[in-house]
């Protein structure tokens, strides 16, 4: 298996040219982010994820993380290349200044993960969710607590975790059990089991700060009475170092299709009625608190998604130019073909191309719009941008996972019968990228969020705003010349999403099932509505450069982008067509059969 | 994990009200096949692969087939299982009379066959491979082979193999370069490498007989100098008997995604210069020969895709009705609700339902076509169902394999965090489903032989045929009523469809590649176009028999068989709108990057 390469010359594109990160860069937490800074990261980050954590994925696979009596043993290579991540830096990239971190703007954090997680996803996993609970302490602990853990968290010396599930309370996290007993000394006991904890249990840092949901006593019922706990592995000391032992472990590990190395836990605190919790954030405020770090991983998960597309991408771009079958039509050249000649071969490969290269756009965004409505002086930039960014979450999660699949088989499909055998390795991506679909909110969580919240947003305002700026994009490009399909076909799109936007908050009033049953294809709809505008961005983009001689060299790169760009308008598109006669239909015929009727 | 219940009543209605296989047991070599014997086998079909067949599967994926020294060794309990198969007869059930089997007709078998694969595919791979030995032998062996193999084949006492796969020659079969050298006394000796042999090995038959393509020497470069040789794993003696064990082995076995209880055989025959073959078909008929068991296998794949959509359909419904997280909108009843009854995943199930009923009518059609074709009397009536066989064989097989990911992938969605963990089961469906899609021709290949052969075949009699056949039934529908909305998606993508086969057609005669790039969404196009026609039939005969009172208390079925075919027209077959526009967008496109610019 090739090891990744990471695509340094399309991200920095992206971000130059696609979502203007230059206005981010003006901003005074970015004033030292330089030019060549920017570059050197990228092109450091591309090798560190090359070099240090691809070669890692294959036996990642293969060993899985095993549950030993001592602790979580994570597959050989992976605690050197965690140590050296951490020792270079690359976790406290977008951290806090003041605790150490490099203070740089998400979306340049993004461009890193990517990098990260397409080299090696279940490896990936593990610094994600210290962010998350990097934001959570930033936002709600006390000085005390972030004076406590942020540094060691920033840093990646200590690893976090986000434990919300339990048997019988997964999508619906309010239908907890968890208990937080309050103790005179103002700690709590903390009891209870929850599942699907992400490396919950592991050998490659030397603490696990737990980020853990419970109940109060006599806490209000379903989620209005959440609590948020931080429960470390070891305890700390007043110095800093690292005490006792905290009452809780890894039960056992699920078998899980795919990620085999990220350790999924069944965790139980307090077995012996001595786990230790300190809340943060104030009582019942759990789901706020919680919430914070959910969005982050909304979009993180999504990064993984683009990921798995990724590649999926570089696997089967390597061996459909390698792999000689048959004689292409058309086709000139001596003896057999490479398969990348046949039509069918080809059609995936743009496919997947065209599609990755819309979701990195769309994730990209997401992220400046984050940084944007943190850090933009002034009030009412940094309100519209945080609008943004909640509306581009639920897109940027669902159809970054929902492609992370499709193009992940669609790889599988180029490689033939290899792709199904396990040794080439890209059967591991595709069963990989099975699971982003489903965690932090399944998909279909995500277009609910969609069409229930973030639609009818401050009255509608940030759809509008979205759909307005496409619409005057679209007028502003050229009717003829080799975008004019592509204009006609956004153009189509973005005129039904709208009409499926309005239908739907008129519903949102008379029948929410109705809304409930449009929002899947509604997402859709509206990603690729996205993702059009920010392709059509980066094909004008080029063509600019093109016509201005300013390409500086990467005139094959531009050309190729620009029907890349085509291929998405003409060839990805017109799959949208029907979506808003989906969205509108209504809810009748999803009810139409009676539960205990649909098996006769 | 529950066991599979085979749907013998939707089986039924699609044989009796969709397809019309009365029609078919008025032939001739039918009158033995009464409605009651029908009944009993599908009865007892259903009754043998839940029971027998189904407990397997999670044991097979478990264990999987192992190379031992002495051989293959098939997991627990399947040995006895296959004994039991044999011993029941349903191995030859439609074998021929004269050799023991039972006769009956291909629709029939295909029925058979869907229960035994739904309740474990694997397992159900091995005698699928020995009817395409019967069926070469059947068609191109002589007296003196038929004699000697094709009753322990029909009984299934000895199972068979299809050997064409070498490492250098996957689609493009003739590239194969395994040697048969003529001996004097009319034998050949077999000399070569094949791989990707499904059953290649295994211990659950006295004998294996494998057909295998090779080459004679000084034939013609290509598929125009490949034979077809019997290749017994154990020679026959003159009486019968079992002789000396053939110059044959299994080197390896590969480790796939799924289907881990089918043993994928490195075959290597000849090692000692001693691999006894004989020639079927005469020389450098080996393609001819091939074809006949490869239309057959791709039609027995199409039915792997739709018994992962059925069993993949069976888990997630079970699952969507006990689990409880949240409440649905609008739900009146106490307590959390049934994740049935939001709306995202009663799509996802209905997509499921909707579609596998879809696939299964296409497919049952398919196989009475080739029956039709095969009995009937009247040659020109003969004729013309081959020709519609033909067609359908391509669609059956990539619509039918594309649904089985689509809908395994949708069922592991419904079962949320769930489906990610091996021991539910259901991710077992979906490895398993993956392979389907690429063996036996990979779907770009079905949909080049759609669109490159089948449409101009007879002038295009079949398609045009096909399509008169579906106008004439739309023109019929009633305009008004709960099937309009219907009728009119059915008719728009029904004019695409005859608007796109017209457009590649004419591109045949100017440019081969546009045919090619056009031909997948074609391929979905018409997919849709006929599984559109027979669900229309299914929803009018249901339609029919409810207000004739017919019903025979099967009322609740013809209701929620009416709403699952209006749930296709309405939300799956919007998918179709804009394929027209992929297929008639030329290869421009698809060649408009250099290969060496792809990676940019």
């Amino acid at each position: 298996m090739a090891e990744y390469v990471a695509p340094t010359r399309e991200i920095r594109f992206v971000l130059d040219h696609v979502i203007d990160m230059a206005e981010l860069l003006k901003l005074e937490p970015f004033q030292e982010v330089s030019d060549d800074l920017v570059q050197a990261v990228l092109e450091e980050g591309g090798k560190f994820s090359s070099e240090k954590i691809s070669p890692l994925y294959a036996v990642g696979d293969r060993q899985g993380s095993v549950l030993a009596d001592d602790g979580v043993k994570t597959p050989d290579g992976f605690k050197d290349a965690y140590q050296a991540y951490v020792e270079n830096g690359w976790n406290g990239i977008c951290g806090p200044v003041e605790y150490g971190g490099q203070g740089m703007p998400q979306v340049l954090g993004t461009a890193v993960q990517e990098m990260m997680a397409s080299a090696n996803q279940a490896f990936t996993l593990c610094p994600i969710l210290g962010q998350g609970a990097v934001e959570a302490l930033e936002a709600h602990g006390t000085e005390e607590q972030q004076k406590t853990y942020m540094e060691k968290l920033v840093s990646g010396e200590w690893t976090g975790t986000m434990n919300l599930t339990e048997p019988q309370a997964g999508s619906d996290v309010g239908a907890l059990r968890t208990r937080a007993d309050p103790q005179a000394d103002g700690t709590y006991r903390i009891s209870g089991q929850k599942i699907f904890i992400s490396w919950g249990e592991h050998d490659m840092a030397e603490n696990i700060i737990h980020l853990v949901l419970a109940r109060t006593p006599g806490s209000p019922e379903g989620t209005k009475g959440i609590s948020l706990f931080i429960v470390p592995k070891y305890l700390i000391n007043e110095d800093g170092s690292l005490g006792e032992k905290n009452d809780l472990r890894a039960v056992s590990l699920e078998h899980k299709m795919g990620i085999h190395a990220s350790p999924t836990c069944v965790m139980s605190y307090g077995d012996n009625g001595n786990c230790v919790g300190y809340l943060i954030g104030g009582e019942n405020q759990g789901m706020r608190c919680m919430f914070t770090m959910m969005n982050n991983a909304r979009l993180n998960v999504g990064i993984l998604g683009l990921c798995a597309a990724e590649r999926g991408w570089q696997m089967a771009l390597d061996y459909a130019r390698d792999r000689r079958q048959g004689k292409a039509i058309g086709s000139t050249s001596e003896g057999k073909s490479p398969i990348i000649e046949h039509a069918d071969v080809r059609r995936m490969l743009m496919t997947i191309k065209s599609t990755t290269e819309a979701v990195r756009a769309i994730i990209y965004l997401n992220a400046l719009a984050l940084d944007m409505g943190r850090h933009h002086p002034d009030g009412e930039v940094r309100r519209k941008y945080r609008g943004l960014a909640d509306l581009l979450t639920p897109i940027s999660k669902a159809y970054g996972t929902d492609l992370g699949v499709e193009n992940s088989s669609l790889a599988v499909q180029v490689f033939g019968g290899m792709g199904y055998i396990e040794e080439t390795g890209i059967a591991q991506v595709f069963r990989d990228a099975r699971i982003h679909p489903i965690y932090e909110g399944t998909n279909g969580i995500q277009a609910m969020d969609l069409v229930g919240r973030k639609l009818a947003m401050d009255g509608g305002e940030h759809w509008q705003a979205f759909l307005g700026m496409t619409e005057d994009f679209i007028a502003a490009m050229p009717e003829i010349g080799e975008l004019a399909q592509y204009r006609e076909n956004l153009s189509r799109i973005t005129a039904d999403c709208r009409e499926s936007a309005e239908w739907l908050l008129a519903q949102q009033k008379q029948n929410m099932r109705d809304v409930a049953a449009g929002s899947v294809p509604f997402l859709r709809l509206m990603s690729m509505v996205v993702g059009g505008y920010l392709m059509a961005k980066a094909a004008v983009a080029a063509q600019t450069r093109l016509e201005s001689g300013t390409g500086n060299g990467d005139e094959d790169f531009l050309r190729a982008k620009i029907a890349t760009v085509r291929f998405y308008g003409e060839q990805v598109m017109p799959t949208a067509f029907g979506l808003k006669e989906m969205v509108m239909g209504g809810d009748s015929l999803f009810y139409a059969i009676e539960d205990d009727h649909m098996a006769l």
